[in-house]
C-alpha cells in the first residue's frame, strides 16, 4: 500500500516541521501558513493531512509522546521496578536539548488542551499509558520485596506526574535558576518515599 | 488626577474581560476584538491601553500574581515560619473555582512567555518575589528551631515551586483524576522534609 506509507511519511514531515516552529515560537506563532512553507508545502496543501491546527498540535504532542517512550525503553533495557521508574521520568524531564524542545511542545500542548474536549482527551490516553507502565513496576517491586512503605500506588504516581510537569514548565522560564541536580534530588526524594 | 485613575481603572476591567475570556477558551481564542466586546470597548479602543496581546497577557498574569498575594496575606495574618509557607502555596493551587481560572490563565502565560523575553521577565520576577517571600518565613523558623534539616533553602523552594506549578496544570487536563487531598499529601511531604 504505498499510498498509504506516502501518507503517513508526509504527516510525521508536517508534524516535524510544526515541532520546530512551536519549540521556536510557541503554539500562537506556528501559523499554518508557516508550518506548510517550514515542510515545503503550499498552504492549502495541509489540509488534506490535517483537518485543523488543533489536530496538528495533537499529533506534535504525540510524537513527543512516543519519542520520551522510545527512549526510555531503550535505557530501561533489562531494568525492572523502581529503577525503570526512575529511567521513565528522567527521559520526560528538560535535561537536554532534544527533551527541552519536548518540554516546549507539551506546554503549547496542555495551553489548548485545557479548553479543548478531545485534546484534554489525548493528554489523558498518554497519562492513562504513563500510568499503566508504572503501576506494572511498582508491582513487580513489591513482588521483589523493594516496597515497604503503604502508600497507595496512586499517590506516588500522582506525585511523580505533578513533580515532573513542573519540571518541565519551570526551567523553560527560568534557564539556569532551576538547575538539573534539583530536578533529580527532589525525583529521587518521591521515589524514596517506597522504601 | 481623575485622569490616570480612569484610566488604571479601564485597564483593570479589560485585563478583567481577558481574564475571563481565557479562562474559557485559552489564550490563542481569546483575539483582541474579542476582548474588547467582553469589555465594552470598540476594537481599536484597546490600543490606548495595552500595546499587544502580549501586553495584555501580562496584565493578566500580574494580576493573578496579586489575587494569589493578597488571598495569601489575609490567610497567613500573624501566622509566620512553615505554616505561612504553606498557606501561601496552597492560595497558588486549583482547590476551588477562582484559583482554576487564575491556573488556566498561569498556563497560558507560561506557554507565551517561553517564547517571550519580556514576559519570562515578568514570570521570573513574580517568582522572584516569592522566593524571597519564602525564604524570609525559612529563616523565622530556622531561628525558631523548626527546621532541623540541613536541607539548603533553595533545594526546598525550588521542590516546592515544581509541585505546585505541576498541580496548577494537570488538575486543568484531567478534573477528577488528580485530587485535591493529593495535592495536600505531597505538599505537606515536601514540607516535612524540613523538620
Amino acid at each position: 500500500m504505498p499510498k498509504r506509507v506516502d501518507h503517513d511519511q508526509r504527516r510525521k514531515e508536517i508534524v516535524e516541521a510544526a515541532w520546530r516552529l512551536i519549540a521556536r515560537g510557541g503554539f500562537e506563532a506556528a501559523t499554518m501558513r508557516e508550518i506548510a512553507a517550514e515542510a515545503g508545502y503550499a498552504n492549502g496543501a495541509l489540509k488534506y493531512y490535517f483537518t485543523s491546527k488543533d489536530d496538528l498540535l495533537a499529533a506534535a504532542f504525540q510524537h513527543t509522546f512516543y519519542r520520551i517512550n522510545e527512549r526510555a525503553a531503550h535505557t530501561i533495557g533489562d531494568r525492572t521496578g523502581i529503577e525503570a521508574i526512575r529511567a521513565l521520568c528522567l527521559e520526560m524531564l528538560p535535561l537536554d536539548a532534544e527533551r527541552q524542545v519536548e518540554s516546549r511542545v507539551a506546554v503549547a500542548f496542555w495551553d489548548r488542551a485545557a479548553s479543548s474536549k478531545p485534546l484534554m482527551k489525548i493528554h489523558a490516553d498518554a497519562f492513562a499509558i504513563w500510568r499503566k507502565w508504572i503501576e506494572d513496576e511498582l508491582e513487580t517491586a513489591r513482588r521483589e520485596g523493594l516496597i515497604t512503605s503503604g502508600l497507595p500506588d496512586r499517590t506516588i504516581i500522582d506525585a511523580l506526574f505533578f513533580v515532573t510537569t513542573g519540571m518541565r514548565v519551570l526551567p523553560m522560564l527560568e534557564p539556569g535558576v532551576t538547575r538539573p541536580e534539583v530536578q533529580l534530588e527532589l525525583l529521587d526524594s518521591v521515589l524514596s518515599r517506597l522504601a
